[in-house]
């Protein structure tokens, strides 16, 4: 079960009413958060949450909005008595961005691992999952995620019991190994049944339409697009400022074939952004135009 | 008219229901802000208000919920259509922890100039008041301020005609000025009064008792103090971590004979700190246990 948490959806500035984008992924007792403005320590204390089990923070880009609650994150997972390391991963600056950040929290309890990418981006494959960033369009530098926990195909025991391999061998064929008894060798492909449907998630801000997203967003099961803008007359602003109408990223969704689409990074000066919800619909029937603090729980399908 | 507001009454981490520790003084169309830390721009913009006017940022120290919150509020200033000059003060390593934090706040269209001090503090003249800082003691480098505005004495009208002083130099000697015609040399000491009681403001947080502070904060309008702790079970903290309980906080005011005492900086762990408000008053009567946003207008005596 992956848990998924939009932890705030403004874009630009923290608002009393709504706090800067960041995700939080929680799964196999691992968290992961992607970005960190200020404020998102509140954000999670306001949800009951310690910063303690998060093991991966990343960052899109060095824009304040997403980063400028780091320090202060760090040291509440000080805070909380958090030696495991910590890692963070970022496009090309990181460490010099961290640094200068961490003058402010520069004694930490725990190992601080930073994981810089640059180009076209990066796969970065822990705790049981896959991170891996791709490419966009923004003012500066600027990185979209995708989060994929991978399903191994089904155990076939009819073809394990027809093969003759022995009882000893099957969880550990099941696990991927290849076995060699000395007389013959057992392969997963034996009794493993084609990979299944995994779980993906996609998160996307801070960009202007390009192909990068849609080809990497391909079939997520949540697929989180920036919607800085709704109206139509904010269409120069977003094309100028290289940030994502709500329109452009509903039309993406429906390119990318995603079960949900979630919108968010809303310009301060939006005010209520679900009234554009029913306009959205019409583009992506499965938008949805959340608050601070909408989850979803997304399970393996049923076989 | 100084006007006082307290943004937020907490230490060591932001809460939902409690932003961080900061004063914003409005004087004469200046605003200064003391400390900021993570989510003191959203406390301003509860309040309604922009940034835009703060010629001044003080620190005392660089604790991580002292400052924190400076990139974010130096770009809402930016976003403001700021241009004019903002000054940064704070004791030494302003510069280093600055240039560090402003690693996600590069371009500003104003100028940002840093005043660092050392030793005992140092008294800033701006804007129609006077800032000083005077050295405490934290666990790192720590200092208070306070903030006084003058006032000369009342124009003697009758010392003046009786000195056959010319009506055309009365204002010009009422503002200080020594006027010399040539044949006679007037001073403002014919007309002026004695100087008379202005207004005075003491904010020191993060600190054990130390005589500095009553010295410093004697006959304050206002005076306001670190309360972090309130049980007494909590004293063995405040010393190991060189914080102060409420109850050394309000003595110190009533042997500084300051009008009101607000206690801030409350422990994280303290939820309502209202309830301690009996207790504290029979220490000192004219104390209160504020909450975020507690605003006082302070005024000039009536003659």
């Amino acid at each position: 079960m992956v848990d998924v948490t939009l932890l705030g959806t403004g874009g630009m500035m923290p608002l009393p009413y709504r706090w800067l984008t960041s995700l939080m992924i929680r799964y196999n007792g691992s968290s992961l958060l992607i970005d960190c403005g200020e404020g998102t320590q509140i954000a999670m204390r306001e949800r009951g949450w310690s910063a303690n089990p998060i093991d991966v923070i990343c960052f899109t880009h060095y824009h304040a909005d997403h980063i400028s609650g780091l320090p202060g994150l760090l040291l509440d997972m000080a805070n909380s008595d958090r030696t495991e390391p910590v890692t963070i991963i970022g496009p090309k600056g990181l460490e010099r961005v961290v640094g200068g950040l961490r003058v402010i929290a520069p004694e930490l309890p725990f190992e601080v691992r930073l994981r810089e990418f640059s180009g076209d981006g990066e796969a970065f494959e822990m705790f049981g999952y896959r991170l891996k960033s791709f490419k966009v369009n923004h003012s500066v530098t600027c990185y979209g995620y995708t989060f994929e926990v991978d399903r191994a195909g089904k155990f076939d025991k009819d073809a394990a019991v027809a093969a003759n391999i022995p009882l000893e061998f099957w969880s550990r064929l099941q696990n991927g190994e290849i076995i060699n008894t000395g007389d013959v060798t057992y392969e997963p492909s034996m009794v493993m049944g084609p990979d299944r449907k995994g779980i993906k998630i996609t998160y996307c801000t801070d960009t202007r339409p390009v192909p990068a997203i849609e080809e990497n967003a391909s079939g997520s099961d949540l697929c989180i697009l920036e919607g800085m803008y709704g109206d139509a007359e904010d269409a120069p602003k977003a094309l100028k400022k290289k940030h994502m109408t709500m329109q452009e990223a509903a039309k993406i969704a429906a390119s990318a074939n995603v079960q949900e689409l979630w919108l968010t990074h809303f310009s301060p000066s939006m005010g209520k952004a679900k009234r554009y919800e029913a306009e959205i619909k019409e583009i992506f029937p499965a938008a949805l135009i959340p608050k601070d603090g909408e989850t979803r729980e997304l399970n393996f399908e049923e076989d």
